[in-house]
């Protein structure tokens, strides 16, 4: 391999001569090599770091903190953030997410390769550090403190609009089609596992959509915390040595390229130390994994079968089921999705644990709780599209199943407890029970009410609904 | 002891004579054994079930749904509702958090207490459920799976404001106003546990300050999905048996009674099946909660010595230290609060858990929930109360210390940076530290800027916020 | 009330006159007001703080190290030490968990006590630390930093054994009785909640035993690093102040009264620093809890119904499920069960993040982890106990259920495919199931085979087992 | 891109031709597009799978169960499988972890690779399954649900080897030398973050060592359990269709191939149903990641300043350590192992919860618990690795630092507790305290002792052991 020198303040050092990174980015591949296989940072960070430099250029030059550069020199930095953001540097980019607790290293791998492909545009030589050096023009006015953070919130907030919002709100969309199609699929309700009162499968589903969208606006809402940037916080919060408009030009530049609302946060000593706006988010994403859990389980639950379990609906059959059992098929987008929401979970310990572990004016955790929060939204968006695509949109109700098992169900007894009162109706139900007979029969032998009354008081359509007329209290 | 019978639909059995609760109150004890020392329900959930039922037999009421009670009856009914909210009646509530995972037999201690009560106020006969029938009037349009989760909600809210709100914002003031006494308190700022740029202790509490009010509202909004009721969803969400106007009346009442806008939740449904609301209040308190370890923490840092730590400020002595150790003194406050943060982060870990484990049209993880919440509210509000009084008021900057740090501190060098460039500004540290100088002395020694230069750029105060006045980039 | 004056080294303060207890437990009454209702230390604890005690009485006096006390004054420490143990002074002890984070004041409230105690048996005035002093004396040759985690062990350890092994074992052979009474009871087994092959009832419980054989095997494991005990290391590890024999005395003292075989530590700095025995314990304990949902889910889904569920047992009818729908019956014990095991998984969150959080020779969480502990212990004592004698014990077959479904089965098919091979079984399977007929049907219909063939091949009872014969392969 | 049709019991499709995979992997990744960037299975899986496969083939081989096979067939079988485990055809595993829960995919992968590869080997046309079925021949006795958990045991076990063991101890063994080098090296002790009684650098460090040695034994003994293989089991742990003694000698085989003590799990159906081992596993996993961030911690904050923090130890300076503050070292190495420590904890929450939603004969989180438990095997280990070599190695004591504290120090009062009693001692060093003076001064104005007898009593040295000549108590 050919190399080239680069140097820092540590000295000087071998760089493979095709790769724009410098001194520092080489120091850390030899320092931290943890997790390489599947740690190293991937397009949404490098895309995030990009913007990030292309605002903070864009400011500093509107401010006229890079007036030692001419505009030539200053084309070439805004291009060669350009190019990071556009993913044509992406291989410049090898480190990993355990490195320095604040990201310094990236912070520096995204200010080394700007450097270098600037000057490379501008015909100078490499590790030159002229005429676009990497501290004093790319990192003008910046630290890794307030810059890593500023990132991970851009990535953040771009990964949720592109993985997360479209797919959640995709499957949301499918299940409430879903829950007005079947509007009127009475079917038996089920408590504690057990037999209940009568609903109807659009009610039940009705149910899911509402926790999705509760879920949602949950995580909409702590999206707006992470609007917050710390760029111009610089070392410890102060901005030193930034030009004193310097945090707030370079966010609005950063919400221009990127069309999100971003700006910049009122208290940067808090931005640089504590990274609560993540915590805060991945509890909603939580919220969101946990939802989708009880929404999987449902829908195997309910297409449990296919002859000896609920079987009430039926779900696509995607592929077979089993090596040895021939035949078999199983609810596997639900296990892909309730096995993402174990993971979501864990994500979370990570973020909020980490979260919790600042010291003065930094906290240390900065890759790994962003990596977590972008993990999650990831899987999640992926996973609410298969569960979509190879399920949901699948999901028809066993008709025969349902009725059947509505026709035996004995907890119809319940409309009878503002006609009879609740320990009659207790009778009735225990009585049928016992016996194995229907809920009538066992009424009728204990003459607690005509059959005339039983048939215009025990409809099970009627019982998916508050009493439309009043009855005797 | 004398006893009563009490009956319920699986018999009769003996209830101590002077107790109000019935046949399946006293069930619950024989059949759940479980952590009685310390998982009664306390205060907090008997009082919302009270204002449940309050509500509820005011909405009823109203509707006629009560017909078969007259008036005098009505008075008692709602007497003993009333009785329950204000504590009267707390020793007839016996039961533990680990129960039905509906709550249904608290629903019932509930109903059985006021059926009693009530009885007993009309001169009737104790366990004869006549004329007031547990089930059949307590219970009205009612069920455990949509009363217990309403109780839930109302005891949360209530803790919130009783506990939680006034403690936590004492703190924040308290702070605040630290914030601003200290404002020109320059210091050294430390990141990764290093000496950094200066910053003011001010500037330091802010970022307390910021934290705890991202915190406190994000509870504030988390607050807002918790007065959205189960109310009036009866058995499975559908509302059978219940007046089509009694869910809606109900939650009026209570808000009417409580001071709080409740109101009946959209989608009654999911309000049975899951208690989303409260895993997302759950997370809300959990970044309350790592923000609060993130301020203790530092606390306890800047206090540590007396003479071998940071000792930047000095905290109140509130009780010997050591009983081996003598003269003493730990950032005890410090501490309490910690482990606070630790027991709210597992109480969210059981919450987040719980709320993942519904099925069809219940969750039956709802008591454990709801005690995990209120006991993360309840230590919070009581640990930021005593850490306010006991230490957050008496923090004072050890200015002697303080300035003594500031001297010697090598990261002023930063301020040089867009004067000399960042690489010769490490030269001129690196010499510093490696020589046991002043920055001054080695900045003078390599010659990169006269004496008159660096008093004028290098100071302190200057530091700790952006530049004032342009310098050439 | 009438009061007394106790002295510490910060001065005097006023304590009520008939409490042992002096002026550190009344100044920690005051400056931790937390959580006062449910986080007082409770039996476990104070009979570990007394047992301490006790055992470094008598190690000190046999060391000589109390020579300034006579024999009476000697007798009278070690009796009042053993009315702690023996639970006469229980009202003596009013702290909580939320305190100093070395659990300080629960180590002075135990000097304070025993100190007055004796004191009061000699016939001297309460306070005046003579001739019994609660440093000099009661903790002589200890710091708090070795004692509470002493205690905290001791507390464990006999908590273990009075509360989790004999209900954990009770519940383990209920089942494995169950296991071999149901050896010959062939159902449906069930993967991905999809029928599947046959499987006896009995080997699906004999699955629960194994899981709770390995997790006590586990928890047993565990608690042999729970019998290494801190004492001798006083305040920071070194042992300071403490005789060279006095922490292996004491412990084989301590180990005397106790009957379990403690011992001091190897490493004593670890043994204050970290608490590393208890995170590993606590982590075994949840294997235990997860282990019990597991079953418990189990247990109910295949009891649910009583129609439109699985159906397969049933479970004990403890009380009445719900008080809107009559005579319905809900597994309460599994969902008790359940949620214990949702709390020990916070409780193990909290006990592994606080055991991550000590610096240098403390770690200052342990109260919150003894307690987090302690309170797994015994709520999954309570539960397995409750869980056996109102469910386990009365699980039984629904023996015509299970027949039922085992006879429509269609993954019997799966005995086919060492014979026919797995492709045309699928075929078999997959026409049997789109066409609503018995797999023999489908079989003969394709001609894969005759019928005798069918008969010889197909026996639920022969699947649940591996080939007792050799076939083609 | 050319294609083969290859057919599974759904259908046909076409598949790259020059892809070794069948039709069920072809399914799997149009059904599972999630996390695609980071999630597909790695060397570990892959070669796991193969020592299963070569196991089994030869157990089957052995046991006449391939007697459809000749030689030449049978030795292709193997040939292929030995291919999987060296690594000659990672690329021909395309799958990633969130799909079927049990692994069936990955199962099916494994079994059309080999199949294909074998049939090439022996000149056959790929996707004809002949003469080298994936189903009846590799899968020959097995079922994904026994074979995968077989293969998620030996990837652990290998990874535990190769990954983890190694590291782990040579931090521990770097870091016991320390304790040694150190062992005469007395500085200041601290508890509470305050000042404490002397202890030897050595004694500090050797509680890390302690830690770690106990983390150590708590993982070596977990992995007792996770020797237990589920193969044999087949689809629901019966071991229906597989030759009586295939799981024990294929268990065996595969002890052979990789030095292992594997052998065949007592109770299959807990084997597939749980995987308690792992949540064990896991639980052992986290004490090593805990104690990892105690040590950490304790390395950085000693190091901490350099002039302004406790900097009593010297670490390695790797990189630059910030983008603005020149010449600044920061203690990364530190930061890279909290931050895993943190990942960890996370996904030790996700195995716990995973591991708690078996149902009937399976646990369907198979995939995400065996992704969570490799992932935290190899970040720590490859962390420990990192830290041992660019910090632990480097650790040296700031020897001036360490004596001019120790010099200021007022916990060495505590010596005199033994001589003047414990209240003496507490004025002498609040009076010191007040007043900024030594404590000796201190002492001799309260003329408590005499000069001589306090240069007698207090010699820090002797105070980081117990006392070795009895005085008066």
């Amino acid at each position: 391999m050919t190399m080239r020198t680069e140097t820092d303040s540590m000295g000087a050092l071998e760089v493979p001569a095709d790769r724009y990174w410098g001194a520092q980015t080489q120091r850390s591949i030899g320092n931290f090599p943890i997790g390489r296989d599947t740690f190293v940072w991937g397009r949404s960070m490098i895309r995030a770091l990009g913007h990030l430099k292309l605002g903070a250029a864009r400011a500093n030059r509107e401010l006229g903190e890079l007036s030692a550069l001419d505009d030539t020199a200053l084309d070439a930095l805004e291009q060669a953030a350009r190019e990071v953001v556009a993913g044509d540097l992406d291989e410049h980019f090898p480190l990993v997410v355990f490195q320095t607790g604040s990201g310094t290293q990236s912070n520096m791998n995204t200010n080394e390769v700007i450097s270098n492909r600037a000057i490379e545009i501008l015909g100078g030589e490499m590790g030159s550090k002229s005429p676009v050096h990497p501290n004093d023009h790319v990192n003008r006015g910046q630290s890794s403190n307030d810059t890593f953070p500023t990132a991970m919130h851009i990535a953040v907030v771009l990964d949720l609009h592109e993985y997360l919002y479209d797919n959640a709100t995709k499957l949301r969309d499918t299940l409430d089609a879903k829950a007005k199609q079947f509007a009127d699929v009475v079917k038996v309700g089920r408590t504690h596992l057990q037999d209940a009162t009568p609903i109807t499968l659009g009610q039940e589903i009705s149910g899911w959509v509402a926790q999705l969208d509760f879920a949602l606006a949950g995580v909409r809402e702590a999206e707006k915390g992470v609007l917050a940037l710390a760029i111009g916080g610089t070392a410890v919060g102060t901005g030193l040595n930034a030009h004193p408009e310097f945090g707030e030009l370079a966010a609005k530049k950063i919400a221009e390229e990127t069309g999100h609302e971003f700006h910049q946060a009122d208290n940067l000593f808090s931005s640089l130390a504590a990274h609560d706006a993540l915590v805060a988010l991945s509890g909603a994403l939580r919220v969101l994994a946990m939802a989708s859990m009880k929404i999987a389980n449902d829908v195997r639950w309910l297409a449990s079968g296919p002859r000896n379990g609920i079987g009430e609906i039926t779900i696509p059959e995607n592929e077979p089921g089993s090596s040895i059992m021939p035949g078999k098929v199983n609810p596997t987008q639900c296990e892909a999705l309730t096995m993402v929401a174990t993971r979501v979970f864990g994500n979370d310990a990570t973020v909020g644990f980490a979260g919790s572990q600042g010291n003065f004016e930094l906290n240390v955790f900065k890759p790994v709780m962003a990596h977590a929060v972008m993990e999650s939204i990831r899987l999640l968006g992926d996973a609410f599209g298969a569960f979509t695509d190879h399920c949901a949109v699948g999901i028809e109700p066993n008709t025969e199943r349902i009725e059947d098992n509505l026709s035996r169900n004995l907890m119809q007894v319940t409309a009878l407890n503002p006609h009879i009162g609740y320990d009659k109706a207790a009778k009735i139900a225990k009585k049928a029970h016992k016996e194995g007979t229907t809920l009538k029969e066992a009424a009728l032998a204990l003459e607690f009410l005509t059959e005339d009354e039983f048939d215009a008081w025990v409809v099970p359509m009627d019982m998916t609904h508050p009493r439309t007329v009043d009855t005797e209290g």
